[in-house]
């Protein structure tokens, strides 16, 4: 598809133009130098527009129903007036060549409804590539008009760490059954949740959720408090038969509203472009003297001394260091 | 405690004086700079005794039987006439300060036998310092004559990648019942295990049993075939009865000395020593520019503009590497 002029796509942006967007977002993630360089000009000048949305990451193991939830959430969020942006991240995208949002019909009602705009996760060759991606992405959906920015993830490897760096807020999906609640949450992610929601509450008995619910609080329990000062609590819903949905959103404004007034909101915000600077100036060091042709000569004859034993690992790195310094 | 002189360390290493080695792999920890420079040292003097031994890593969830596993296990080895060292990745320890291999009652035939040697998780203060720590203890122990290694870790985060980076081999313990055996396998773990051994397989039946393997085979069917040619094969055992030790250390044989034999043996080392050299190097370039006083102010000057979205990120990381580039 052909590249517009830099004032086009923000013009487009602005005017909340969809097209316009989804062009936006393939120049962002295209590989291209001069697409890159382009990308770079449109998110300096989008960045004022950004910022406005709520910012919900969710994860949960395959078969908690996510896009079903995502779908009946979703349309919740719209009937509250919000227009809302499904994001994905995916990073084994790269090796299926597939998405999870690839099939739009995996979420109906929204794919249908002009309010709501659905993207497949890019298909990065590297984790890094994809978080940038989705955060550019993030950012100009938020330039396009969208206040509400659910950002879905697989929980493969580390893209809940990345969702996490990029949302306000993370939800947990599971189900009862099978020792499912526990056993399967990922170690590690208890620390990263908001909140746990338990999907298909219809399908168990009373006693059986709340027995599941007194586990979940135990186990959320045994965590340290968060920055948030908000207790993860644990909510119920059934996807499918659109209930639990209103508790649910009102937890996530209050949220909102409680976090905006103690500062914490903002803090948070700030915390994560700091860290996105971070990254992106060790990757371009990083790059920039990786790629120099005379010292990656030098990384490879010290590869071969090293294989051999003439020289530890450590004093190697240490004398390519010393090469950079004169 | 006081510290050697370089000769006394290299020569206590070379007798395979435990006492000296303990004192070597607490000098390696240490993180006072004229420690670290003698450390180096040592490393780069003792690398030519190293390499000889069969690097077990040993990962699975909490509750499997890891310790009676690795006791077991372990006294096996030592039966098959091998010196034993056992370390453990825990990157957890830097918040509980304690570490799971602290209480060396938990594997309590090997903390008895001369010939086996039990080291806890360094409590490191990042996964790196962590990784590095436990790769430089397992080359003097490999230089103090122990010729198996088992790197226990907990599972924790990226624990396993560490593990995986400096082991020859992967074994993934589980045991049957509650949908444990897949459920609680970590998403992302599959393509990393050489192995799967479901431990308390006394406590099932035979079918429950024969339905748990093929499951796990079918759900290992899925995967890629390994770089090393070899099926990852599931087996059984009770480490409380000290049955089926056999036919697993006989696998961890027959894998070594075919994987010698095609080359994939010495290549996976080379590529791991690469691998090291490399993390090394990122890091001392990264430490060297963000620890300068000038680009430090720079940079946040630049956090400043970028919080009040004066300039994007991706500009300021830009601007970054043009100041290093004069």
């Amino acid at each position: 598809m052909k590249r517009l002029a830099l004032s086009e796509y923000v013009a487009g942006i602005k005017n909340h133009d969809r097209t316009i967007l989804g062009r936006a977002i393939t120049l962002i993630e295209s590989k291209n130098v001069s697409d890159r360089l382009l990308a770079q000009k449109l998110i300096t000048e989008i960045l004022p527009l950004t910022g406005n949305s709520f910012r919900l990451g969710i994860t949960g193991a395959p078969g908690v129903g996510k896009s079903t939830f995502i779908d009946g959430f979703g349309s919740h969020i719209l009937s509250q007036g919000k227009k809302l942006a499904v994001l994905a991240i995916d990073p084994s995208s790269k090796v299926s060549g597939g998405s999870i949002l690839g099939d739009k019909t995996r979420m109906e009602s929204l794919a249908n409804d002009k309010r709501a705009f659905i993207r497949p996760s890019p298909a990065g060759d590297s984790l890094g590539g994809v978080a940038q991606n989705t955060l550019e992405t993030l950012l100009l959906c938020e330039a396009a008009g969208f206040d509400f920015v659910i950002v879905e993830t697989v929980g493969v490897g580390q893209s809940e760490t990345i969702v996490k760096d990029i949302t306000d807020y993370m939800m947990f999906l599971t189900i009862s059954g099978a020792g499912d609640e526990l056993q399967g949450i990922k170690r590690g992610i208890m620390e990263m949740i908001d909140m746990v929601v338990i999907n298909k509450s219809d399908q168990v008995s009373e006693k059986e959720l709340s027995r599941l619910i007194s586990n979940i609080n135990y186990a959320l329990h045994l965590f340290p408090a968060k920055d948030s000062n908000f207790t993860v609590g644990a909510f119920t819903c059934s996807a499918l038969n659109k209930t639990g949905f209103d508790s649910i959103y009102e937890e996530l404004e209050k949220y909102k509203s409680k976090t905006e007034a103690l500062g914490y909101f903002k803090e948070n915000r700030n915390n994560q472009q700091k860290a996105w600077f971070r990254r992106l100036t060790e990757t371009k060091i990083l790059e920039y003297y990786l790629n120099n042709t005379e010292l990656q000569k030098l990384i490879s004859d010290f590869e071969k001394d090293i294989l051999s034993l003439k020289v530890g690992p450590m004093e190697a790195a240490q004398s390519i260091l010393d090469f950079i310094k004169k």
